[in-house]
């Protein structure tokens, strides 16, 4: 077999496995071959961003009794255009809009398979040679992925928790350059749970125009905020700098396995379409695939009938999970939250190792984590912060509890005798 | 604004636009752009392969209700574990195990958004700096496309149109080196129609091992066959060589806009696992989207309830159509058809362009043709042969009929004065 291998002459891009080390998936994974199946107790999910599975997070009948009417129609069996088909982008422009001073319009409307499809096209469309786009640390890395996976270079900007996570805008003035095509503004924010004031987004895009480059608004979180600060997209900013707001219905409705978002030109100016950045994103979409037609077909109806309810629940449980998981980690020493989540379904929390008797680093904690207690918690360095932690609330308030119940049972029995 | 302009630093990754402009999506749609919108007849497609439109093409009832199922169920509104989710994978592992010597399991099958995805995910993985691809010409462009998406270069073998659209194999020994990591065969044959014999798969595929090359198998029209030869899955000789099968539900279901499809490793020596392929489109697919899980949760009751009865209508009306097209052509001087098509949805037909009076090329013909006839036929450099054209019989036969009579009298107002 040995010598049978040798006569092969394909070999694997391992590009691909480098730029897929990186992502959120690949660490999650890992750390849940860890469980121990002897553990009769179920696994509390605080790794990832998806509620879904919980009967209280269940989406509204009205998405999907929206997909039932479109798929028995039989009128969206066929392929997509390039671009979406009409009807979801006139409701996606409409949606939007009503939080801008400006209306998109249809053609300012591209469908995506989910936020992430609209990540892959933005980072491949502005992947020239040389370029370098600005990413928040920490950040979500599936955007370092995708800039492997396209030769774009990344420099990192530092996201302050001192300022309730806001952008180092300093920072990034000194790292931009000729070469620079965009900066990234993930707000609601994950891995954080910050909520940006207007101020301060005003400031972003001040910069950005000063800078000449385009701001990447991931607003995969609209409106899931629960804090003082309301929601304000960057697109209300669209007029001092062209702004590309990618987004998607995963988060708000709680159907991340639907795949269904946008990539949008919030842009009066035309900019975008000046320096024919549009164009090359239809040609991205072309060599790309598209969402299920059918639920594009469901949109203008999940988009127009949702009721405020809906919406109100939902943001209602998050409140109280951030609060629950707020209180529960003032019991655990080794952890410490410089800031109250405001927004999106996460919060990061400082590990204190030292604490600890047999713990290493913030890998070694969520390995032994999941291993001991069968509970799921991302290790921050795959967000970019070495020896923090990642908690998702996003989950039922009882699992939650007895997730925090868990975790201070772990911290005591590695914990140093003091 | 051009001053505007020019202060802002990004550009488009033109390397985007040149893949872009290989596509048929692209090419289609500059055709549809010179529709004459004063022409009140309806638009006769002969471009694409999807004639869901069509109420006679409409898919099974069976797969509708397991759609509905499953999004009522809300047991699949969750992200998809990066592979696809296993009943389904089981599912397509027993499906396509039934045409082979072999069994499939649930871990040879990752599921992808139609075959599209499987061939992005295919070309990725292979592409590592500096090796090349053998791609059939004529061919389904969007290998082109992604192999300069991909910086794979490709390199092209031809169909023989005098020996039913065969390979020609000595070619492709001649073709291959080193750095040669894989051959593409589509079989049912876009843009052909051809359906290769067992003889004639059992040499490529000898000689893919003689050559130490894995054979990707894009089996998209799988079972689409009606004339004399069956259709033969490529993995029947996985135990000669490593296959990677590519298909979906897409075509022989009637739903390409449903975007389920999978990449299946049809490789009993395991060589594609020795060699870390497998490792490698795991990693790709970490960095990718999925198909909507609740489609994937569709997935076991389409393929396992289908009846017969379905499958022979839909190739009977293949059949129907596949016939009245050649029948019609023989009636229109200015194009031949070298071999009557056997599967898939169209047929590759010779233009004689010397016939006609102001026509230069394949392309002026298609473009001249919508405008004055609003039919639309896909020239045929798009797919490698310059001055043929390809043509989709795969709609109702009375259109079909309809779109060759517009053809016919096309070509009498432009034929040469004898
Ligand atoms: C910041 C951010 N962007 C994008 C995505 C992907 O969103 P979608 O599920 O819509 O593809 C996520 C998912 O967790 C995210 O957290
Ligand atoms: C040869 C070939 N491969 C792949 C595809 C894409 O198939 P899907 O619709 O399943 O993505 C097509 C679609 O026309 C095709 O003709």
């Amino acid at each position: 077999m040995e010598n049978e291998a040798k006569k092969w002459r394909f070999r694997p891009n391992e590009a691909i496995n480098t730029a897929a080390d990186i992502t959120i998936r690949g660490v999650l994974n890992a750390i849940m071959s860890c469980l121990d199946s002897e553990d009769k107790r179920p696994v509390i999910p605080l790794g990832h961003g998806d509620p879904s599975v919980f009967p209280c997070f269940r989406t509204t009948k009205i998405a999907d009794e929206a997909i039932v009417e479109a798929v028995r129609s039989a009128k969206f069996n066929c392929y997509s255009p390039t671009v979406g088909i009409l009807p979801a982008r006139k409701a996606i422009a409409e949606y939007l809009s009503l939080d801008l001073p400006y209306k998109l319009s249809a053609d300012d409307v591209f469908l995506t398979l989910g936020c992430t499809q609209a990540i892959e096209v933005t980072l491949s469309v502005l992947a020239r040679p040389g370029a370098n786009i600005l990413l928040p640390r920490p950040g979500f890395p599936f955007y370092e992925a995708r800039a492997a996976f396209s030769n774009l270079e990344v420099r990192h900007f530092d996201l302050l928790p001192s300022k309730g996570w806001e952008v180092d805008l300093d920072a990034v003035e000194a790292l931009a350059d000729d070469n620079t095509a965009a900066i990234v503004i993930i707000n609601p924010g994950n891995p954080c749970g910050s909520v940006f004031t207007y101020k301060h987004m005003k400031k972003i895009a001040e910069m950005a125009r000063r800078l000449g480059i385009i701001v990447i608004a991931d607003e995969v979180y609209d409106h899931l905020t629960f804090g003082s600060n309301p929601f304000v997209p960057m697109g209300v900013f669209g007029s001092i700098v062209p702004v590309l707001t990618l987004g998607s219905i995963s988060k708000r409705w709680i159907v991340p396995g639907w795949r269904v978002g946008w990539l949008v030109t919030s842009d009066p100016n035309g900019v975008l379409k000046d320096t024919k950045i549009v164009e090359c994103i239809t040609g991205c979409l072309n060599i790309s695939t598209d969402p299920a037609t059918f639920i594009q077909g469901a949109i203008p109806h999940i988009l127009e009938r949702t009721n405020q309810d809906f919406f109100n629940k939902i943001t209602g449980l998050l409140r109280q999970s951030a609060d629950v998981c707020y209180d529960e980690m003032k019991g655990i020493e080794c952890i410490t939250c410089p800031h109250k989540p405001e927004g999106s379904m996460f919060v990061m929390v400082k590990l204190n190792t030292s604490l600890m008797e047999d713990i290493n680093d913030d890998m070694d904690f969520c390995l032994k984590l999941a291993k001991e207690e069968s509970v799921i918690v991302l290790p921050g360095r795959s967000v970019g912060l070495k020896n923090w932690l990642r908690i998702t609330f996003a989950i039922e308030a009882s699992s939650l509890k007895e997730g925090f119940g868990r975790i201070k049972s772990f911290y005591q029995k590695h914990a140093k005798i003091q």
